[in-house]
């Protein structure tokens, strides 16, 4: 039991610690000659942009490890590696966050490439924790597993779904970036 | 319980963090020539009333974290959700307290669009904490609950509280701003 | 008991990012042309003994917070308060240590200045953590309470001996500020 | 008890904002005239590489940190202060890290002396780890010890696989080094 609730409280704190750490990435902008803070603000919407959405995939993540770790009763060395391996990708992703805030704006192959380093590292990040359900549902981690042909599907349904919501993230930035190219002019 | 544990234990270190991270945005002050280094500390003085200010709001929202949160009994998907909204807005506050940092002392225009800026956030944050607070008081997360006429006064009251407590800090902001037009020359 | 749990999680939070934070300040050095790495890190030494100074400060304290918090038995308003107070200093310190590093080495005016800084800084952290051990040394808060001047007593050697060792402190960089300047010739 | 659980707490917090830190070191790359983000992304690999030993690193230590506080049955003040020293050490990896993603591309003397640097730093947590090893594994913080012939072997062991396993990274890293100068050419 103190082997998970350290397991818990260490996730909890990277957890708690990437996420704070997106504040960081936005930063007061500097002005040009003439130029107003309000419009140095507003200039920079893709860094509360990428606060927002890399915020939100933390948040969920978080949310989702509380939620698939609850059941386990005992956690053991390949839920540690499988935990650590999802800790390792969901603290990098202040860094495409930072990436995306700098050059979404340009609009043009550089924004996609930023949008698709954003998408790896969340699809990645996605597939660890796939990777981590698949490790705690196992007979010993759990106290009693549903049939096997439920677990499996249960794992399926888990693994696309995130994939899903992954490649839906990674569709909609692209969409936002396309039209921001006729869009904006800095 | 362990569900409440652990959103208060990340929600704790969410406002260790937010609150430690404050002071990255102090700098030693970068000297011109035949500068002292007294008098390009003192001219931050802008950075230790933030640091100061955001410590405060940081802290105090703290306090009533866990004290809003010291009666229920268990939390729910909407309290998870609405706990993360605060903290969206929380960990936001080393922004606008960066950005006042680095304009109040022009008083102009530019000061005053940086302390609405700080208001804004403060207000949403003050606003999101009203909302948690409307979501821990409903039957089945708090033992018991008084009258229903009661709750919603505390709720109004505690809104119109932190609303009139946001709104008065943004005018004293104002306030400072105002005279320190006339006041500072760097 | 659960409110003095999230007190010592939260104080152990900041304390640890504090203390985290100090890393920061370190900086790999921008070399000069033809200079080496390895003189370029040896001249950052302020840098390295900056932060083995304030992780000691740090970690004392936290050694010593976790100290005087054992025998109490429950927090009040006014204990959360003088904690707040503290950590309000204690997380500054990276800030003073980031001067000293940059300003120890030119052994002159400056050089006085951020010792000087550092030392205020240390000694209201120190002020503050007395404060708090005052606060907590109060009946209704611990058991029970040795006879009232031994209660006295004990205050006044804490105050003193944290007075006596933040001057200690200060002395010695003054010391080593002071050869400094015949010493070091960047 | 309480003790022990504070000294993990603090650790585990310190753990996970080294090893999330980290993730700042990685910046979005400074294009060049003409300079794809693709190709400034891929340039930047030593700082991905870092990244990756140095999660690495912190993460196998958290993970035996927690392996050999599981026994204690309680902290004294010796034990305590082995941790801070560890800790010390742990907290500066991302240091050294900066340096190697900095200076590792030149591949000159200037990288050799990044990956001694990082070399050093890590043994030095090393030896650390292993005198906590060795302060935990006395009678009085454990319950029963096998006899003593079986711990100072264990502790030997233990001291000498660490000690082989930071040389052996710092001579992969010299590897990955001595080629790279004639690989890549920025």
């Amino acid at each position: 039991m103190l082997t998970k609730n350290r397991l818990e409280a260490f996730s909890d704190g990277v957890f708690a610690i990437a996420i704070t750490l997106l504040v960081i990435e936005i930063r007061p902008p500097t002005l040009a000659a003439g130029e107003t803070l309000a419009h140095g603000l507003w200039e920079q919407w893709p860094s509360y942009l990428g606060y927002l959405l890399s915020f939100l995939v933390l948040g969920v993540m978080w949310l989702n490890h509380h939620r698939i770790l609850e059941p386990a009763r005992r956690v053991d060395g390949q839920v540690l590696v499988l935990n650590l391996n999802l800790l390792l990708w969901a603290v990098l992703i202040p860094f495409p966050t930072a990436v995306v805030a700098d050059f979404l704006r340009d609009g043009g192959a550089d924004a996609k490439t930023a949008v698709a380093l954003y998408g790896a590292v969340v699809l990645l990040a996605a597939i660890s924790f796939t990777a981590l359900f698949v490790g705690i549902t196992r007979v010993g981690i759990v106290d009693e597993l549903p049939p096997p042909e439920v677990v499996r599907a249960a794992r399926l349904r888990f693994g696309l779904g995130i994939g899903g919501y992954s490649i839906a993230l990674a569709l909609s930035w692209v969409r936002t970036v396309v039209p921001s190219r006729f869009q904006t002019n800095s």
